[in-house]
């Protein structure tokens, strides 16, 4: 018989979100899991590492196929923190959220989720970010059950192209509502932002960053409409940056 | 006569790091100039945007043409509060840097000096990074004038395609043994961590990051390959991560 895979399991809401309990409850079934997750919220910590500060990590509960640990890191440092000194290998796949809020669009550039899933695929590991279309610490995860663990096991079973990972966003919707899983491009979009200007106590002013997302065109292909239209999006995704299309023009210009 | 154009200039190591001096000494004969920085060493921030806390910026300097701000915040925070608070619009140009050691390969993904670029490039503004093969803050700037000036020249005469900004690397050599400009795509490679363990007085243990770049592949289109053979190298980078090579396969999968 096939031994069980090894899964890593992280987020960047922290061990204590919601999202990452259900994330936990829906893979375990799949094979022995790590989890190692960060102490405190991360949201918007995007790729940072931390290399300034020591990190910590700490047993918070072993049974039998199953570990835990959180750490005082980025999930990214979560991510490197479980191959090397956790697991000492590499995991079999990696899987991170379910993330309270959507990571579609150009939302992936801020994402500690998506960069825990960047991670993986940097050191050749399937892996996949799940985003529930929900901010709120008490959403309901209970609709994503069935999308998630189909998309893992399609993952378990399939393997993804090297260099390859998923980022998956789920409509807030009732299961029932859902039209299906539709793979798709990352939809232009930008974030409007702007700050609110407020003075502390002593006279010196200070800024909140707000902001709204503000999707740009509407492309039928693309994350934003797939959720918009009540389906579950799947985006592959790489780490090249490169704008292949304008190597050409450039090359002109020296 | 044309009015100067509106620059803005910020960085990952703050405003105290050699790297940013030396790029403001460069580009402020091209136009009006913005400094906002962060006020601490940034490196390895990536993309990260600070929603939990309140930003400070601090005026530092005005004089004609030239305004410095330091803020506490990330530089893509920095990026985001120029535009909205201290330039109430969007600048014409955005340069960062020059970054203490490399942004080449996939460093750009753990890089804030490269994601205050980004930033730039979502916003619409034509926007480059510099970089200097040399982490060290004794690093010397003086060779790479001619060529931030060059690019940077190109980049206020042309512009650049919309959602396309430039990762730019310089060898840490004198400026007469590099061979030239070289426009290339990210190579391919990976960072192999390892982690130092320590036990603090109290018996707990601790870890600190470290690790080595590891190359793949040695194509003499990439910018590794550039950098290795005394290039300086040019990467088009967009922020559209979607792997579109892999759309078709996975639509098979649902």
């Amino acid at each position: 018989m096939k031994e069980k895979p090894l899964i890593l399991i992280t987020n960047d809401d922290s061990l204590n979100a919601p999202g990452i309990r259900a994330l936990i409850d829906f893979i375990r079934p799949f094979g022995r899991t790590v989890v190692v997750a960060p102490d405190r919220p991360q949201s918007g910590t995007a790729h940072a590492v931390t290399i300034a500060h020591p990190l910590r990590l700490e047993l918070v509960s072993k049974k039998t196929d199953y570990e835990e640990y959180s750490c005082n890191g980025t999930p990214a440092d979560c991510v490197k923190l479980a191959f090397k000194v956790v697991m000492r290998r590499r995991p079999d796949f990696l899987f991170s959220g379910i993330n309270h809020g959507t990571n579609a669009s150009i939302n992936i550039v801020y994402s500690g989720t998506m960069a825990a899933v960047l991670e993986g695929a940097l050191a050749g590991v399937p892996s996949v970010g799940f985003s529930l279309c929900n901010y709120s610490m008490n959403a309901n995860f209970a609709n994503s059950k069935t999308f998630v663990r189909t998309i893992a096991e399609k993952v378990i079973s399939n393997g993804l192209p090297t260099g390859i990972c998923l980022n998956v966003n789920i409509p807030d919707i009732p299961a029932e509502q859902i039209q299906g899983i539709k793979v798709c491009r990352q939809s232009e979009g930008t974030w409007q932002e702007d700050f609110d200007e407020r003075e502390d106590p002593n006279g010196r002013k200070y800024y909140w960053m707000k902001g709204v997302f503000v999707k740009i065109g509407n492309g039928q292909d693309t994350d934003q409409w797939a959720l918009e239209n009540n389906f579950v999006s799947v985006v592959p995704v790489q780490f090249d940056l490169t704008a292949i299309t304008a190597l050409d023009s450039l090359k002109n210009w020296f």
